[in-house]
């Protein structure tokens, strides 16, 4: 359930290399509303890959997200399985 | 839309090194019932990402799919955004 969606796909993927980052971040890389992104944000925190909270940053209070192991572990496996897809060969070729 | 689907985004990866296979290779390779299957590849189809149709093989007539030009440029444009993002740095890292 978690990849039926192109737009938590591409959260964990950003998270999967950076750890944490701010929600602004986010919206801005992945091009999408802070309605949309809070929505899909608050399915990744309820499975348990990522963990959403408040910041005291030099810019001021800011709402950060930041990749569980869970998560990390859950799209690793998932990126795995797609890249070995698509080096299965046929057996006529 | 394509790709808020783990199931597609799966036939995608598995066509786009096979170029072409079996309806049911891809049953067993992806573990999804036939209803499922035809379900997501009609919308493959209908997007012009996959043709499908029958063949004779040695097995007698069968159902295969091949993977289009299309097809092909979206799974790999798809695939190249997560991998990039995957490989974004914070500025502070």
């Amino acid at each position: 359930m978690i990849f039926n969606s192109e737009v938590r796909i591409k959260i964990l993927a950003l998270l999967y290399g950076m750890e944490y980052c701010e929600f602004s971040y986010l919206r801005e890389k992945l091009k999408v509303s802070p309605g949309n992104l809070e929505h899909h944000l608050k399915i990744l925190e309820k499975e348990g890959l990522v963990i959403i909270k408040k910041a005291i940053t030099k810019k001021g209070i800011r709402t950060v997200v930041k990749i569980t192991e869970k998560g990390k572990e859950e799209f690793k496996k998932f990126l795995g399985e797609i890249l070995n897809l698509t080096n299965l060969e046929r057996e006529d070729k």
